[in-house]
């Protein structure tokens, strides 16, 4: 099963402590993307200027990623700076520049709008919404973040109430449910809409939530996180690969899913932008794999020993 | 095979969102004490005033904690008064009495000089020191705060050398090493003196590093934290109390030990001091253990999946 994902193509100016790059590409489609062209076909929906060249589109086509939806209009494309500490957790934000994305009206294809497997990256909740209604997907995911919360507290409830999964980190979580524990945050947000929430935990890894389960995992332990940029979404993107490659929807995939997330995101921070996934083989991707498993894993036991 | 713990027998006046209680029975000695009775028969080295009352022993003797090494003298009880906001994790103290605990010399009996298992709750890292070098012990644990790693560097790098495992949190990790990446903290750390070092994260659970193996689980999901306070030391009471019970010393019994220090740690943060704790049963153990593994078990899978 194939998957559409509609979100930002941008250049990127990023400041990390161990290093700086200058209009790279980015944005959260691209990441997306290129993640998931690791497990099935995937086809972008998306913006960019005319400084978007052959040697950044060469992304896409490498990867055998559809780009037929990516609408090419004049101007610049988005740009976006940013930069982290020795936190790097937390981007401090220092230039957003929307350009040609200020204007953005998703325009989708009739192929388009029979992908099977939709996510929607982080954009206004109102395009987000609109693209949703065109497409007759199967599963339906949804990343936002706290900027649309805040701001457009109504678009994102109507979001949420056409999505089946929301992939947030944990803070977001608590400020669309207005609550500070994490396992209540999530039933409220299951009562607006999403029957399963993916929360993003950075260093501390993953978890996942329904009304009746839930899954944890940590994160593959790094000694050198180079770039933290895009790795929501990179972990988007070979979670819901995962999910579209098997077209499962039993617990057991969604869990393997999201391993296959977290592999995916380990290795996105590695390197600035997309250069590490750019050369990544599946030997790789499966040796992380099954390394997540053998640090997660113990043997059943019971009390009193005696 | 008998634990002996060396730490505080204090009184917590403690504040959370959901209640308040003046002069509780606390202290790091209790909580673990406590928790570690679960496993094994557990000795406790402290000091208290004469306002600990036989109320206060009852906790100790109804768990049958052997309290022949709880020196008493004339005085207060070492006092911490404190206050948690929505946030859980960071406690804000209000007011520390040490009362008699700032002349506390710990004297050990032979028995207590002669068992297998030490841990060395947080308390000034000389007197870690001293009770250390009189027990001979096969497992020496040690706990610490980021107190000690800022006031008494020396006397900490001195505890190091001589423990086996180091139990403590990221933050505490971190300031340690002098390093923000936490897998080349643990590497420093290492080298430092213990072999082994476990890392609490609250909410985002536990973590469990060698020089060759990492592990991590999640927290249990809690939707009702009552009171944060002696999480980490009914956390280290599971731990080395398994470890204790089992006598092992392998990898997969540490693992199962970090298992149940995180189930005795998620039922003491469910009511205020050792409330909870007190009326815990094997049952009640033994289902979140197989919680747990439940929360974290995913199957093995292979790609590309074509």
């Amino acid at each position: 099963m194939s998957i559409l994902v509609v979100g930002s193509v941008a250049f990127d100016s990023v400041k990390t402590p161990f290093g700086e790059r200058a209009r790279i590409l980015g944005g959260s489609a691209t990441y997306f993307s290129v993640a998931a062209s690791f497990f099935t076909d995937v086809r972008v929906v998306a913006v960019v200027g005319d400084d978007f060249g052959p040697a950044d589109e060469a992304v896409f086509l490498e990867r055998e990623i559809d780009t037929s939806d990516l609408e090419r209009v004049a101007g610049r494309s988005f740009h976006w700076s940013g930069e982290y500490g020795y936190d790097l957790n937390i981007a401090h934000t220092r230039d957003t520049q929307l350009n040609v994305f200020a204007e953005f009206k998703p325009k989708l294809s009739p192929a388009a709008k029979e992908t099977p497997y939709l996510f929607l990256g982080n954009i206004q909740p109102q395009l987000q919404v609109e693209v949703r209604e065109q497409v007759a997907a199967r599963l339906v995911a949804a990343d936002t973040m706290n900027y649309w919360i805040n701001n457009t507290p109504d678009d994102l409830r109507h979001l949420l109430g056409c999505v089946d999964l929301l992939i947030i980190n944990d803070a977001e979580a608590r400020e669309i449910a207005k609550e500070a524990n994490l396992v209540r945050a999530m039933r409220r947000i299951i009562a607006m809409g999403p029957k399963r929430i993916v929360v993003k935990r950075g260093e501390y890894g993953a978890a996942m939530f329904t009304e009746h389960s839930y899954f944890a995992t940590p994160a593959y332990p790094l000694e050198d996180v180079f770039d933290p940029t895009g790795a929501g979404d990179s972990f988007a993107g070979g979670f819901m690969g995962y999910l579209a490659a098997t077209n499962a929807t039993d617990e057991a995939a969604f869990r393997r899913g999201i391993i296959y997330g977290s592999v995916m995101a380990s290795f996105n921070v590695e390197e600035f932008g997309c250069e590490r996934l750019r050369r990544l083989t599946y030997d790789e991707i499966n040796a992380r794999f099954r390394e997540l498993r053998a640090f997660s894993h113990f043997e059943e036991a019971e009390m009193p020993p005696f």
